[in-house]
């Protein structure tokens, strides 16, 4: 650790701070029990990269996660057996992105770290739907930071040198807090601190994630709470 | 009031949710007991609005509040006797507006609505500046929306309609509620519904301000716990 410890921690979300796998999983189960709930939520999640890579390359222009994740599942549900939903079925489907349920340690984990420091999510996610997904999870963030606010996707630098700017800090007086070693590498490349939470179950039980540590972060933490014991919360 | 309630309700902040002016007559008579607290307040208030018309007109490339704030401030500090003021004592003196008290009624009143209601400020302060403000006064936000969030200050129709779009509703789901009938003038002509609050004490007690009901809102409020009271909250 520095002398100085950040002033804002920008926690990555989805994966990170809810359970995107589980929930929708979940949300399949009781809906549609016909199909494979691990399958779909892996294919859903398959299409994010590519759709804001879309975004990113300028062959789309400006669009939301809420119309990316549409946009994939309109394409996914055929494969499913799913085509025949609605559209007011397909639009109440989408939404569960708003509906995440968090892991277990984050809510608890982030009303310690807000004690001390500003906590602020840092995800690709719409302001909508974090806002959504906070008010449902009790999420305690001091604001919402979003992609949408800087109008560009993680891992553009715009997003971490946002987070500093829009608090009129030094990037070392931020500290981003993800489960993906490739989101915390684009934020230390724009000179803010990193901090590695450990979601072996990311992908559900079936798959799990390999969590080693990275030299390079500044932190390694088992979960939330961990990390707000690293950080002194 | 329509048959269906706003989903969200966004408040203007200076002089609605906190009261700026007796914040700043409170520290200057903490910090420059020598001065006419009164008279610098509204001194520096009265700098806002010319301000943001020059970004508005082009004149000024986007600029945040605290920078406006801060080029007033070095405006107004000789004609107060304040010119030998140091840099650093003219930066924590600007960064007052981070610590303006609510008034006595807000944090109650947010809280209730807040049970059944999605409340996010929408101020021309920037998003820094509004998330330090919450922090520090208890200000039960769900998410901050600010003029930074849609690079444009009110009264321009793109704040507006922009809470709107982030939460993908038609204008009138959403109600503007602000102790200026200019603000909520420019609301209404986007559609949105409107709620006047009553501050009379906005420029100080030699001040007092004409809070008439102005019948084109759809509410009017003595203030915030009463707000909550005819919502139903």
């Amino acid at each position: 650790m520095h002398a100085q410890p950040p002033a804002v921690l920008a926690f990555d979300v989805f994966g990170t701070v809810v359970d995107w796998h589980g929930s929708i999983v979940r949300e399949l189960a009781a809906l549609y029990p016909q199909i494979d709930g691990d399958a779909f939520a892996l294919a859903w999640r398959a299409g994010y990269q590519p759709a804001m890579a879309r975004v990113r390359s300028g062959e789309l222009g400006w669009t939301r996660i809420d119309e990316l994740h549409r946009m994939i599942l309109d394409e996914i549900l055929p494969r499913f057996g799913l085509g025949p939903l609605s559209q007011d079925e397909r639009a109440h489907l989408n939404r569960v992105w708003h509906r995440l349920d968090p892991w277990p340690d984050a809510v608890a984990g982030l009303t310690r770290l807000k004690a001390r420091y500003t906590i602020a999510p840092l995800s690709n996610g719409n302001i909508g739907l974090l806002t959504h997904m906070a008010k449902r999870a009790g999420l305690p963030w001091d604001c919402i930071l979003s992609a949408e606010v800087f109008r560009a996707y993680k891992p553009d630098p715009a997003t971490y040198l946002g987070v500093a700017r829009v608090f009129d800090l030094a990037p070392e007086q931020v500290m981003l807090c993800a489960a993906h070693q490739d989101d915390l590498a684009a934020a230390r490349d724009c000179g803010l601190r990193t901090a590695y939470i450990e979601r072996p179950l990311e992908f559900g039980a079936g798959h799990i994630k390999d969590v080693s540590p990275e030299p390079g972060n500044t932190l390694h933490a088992r979960d939330i709470g961990h990390l707000a014991d690293l950080l002194g919360a």
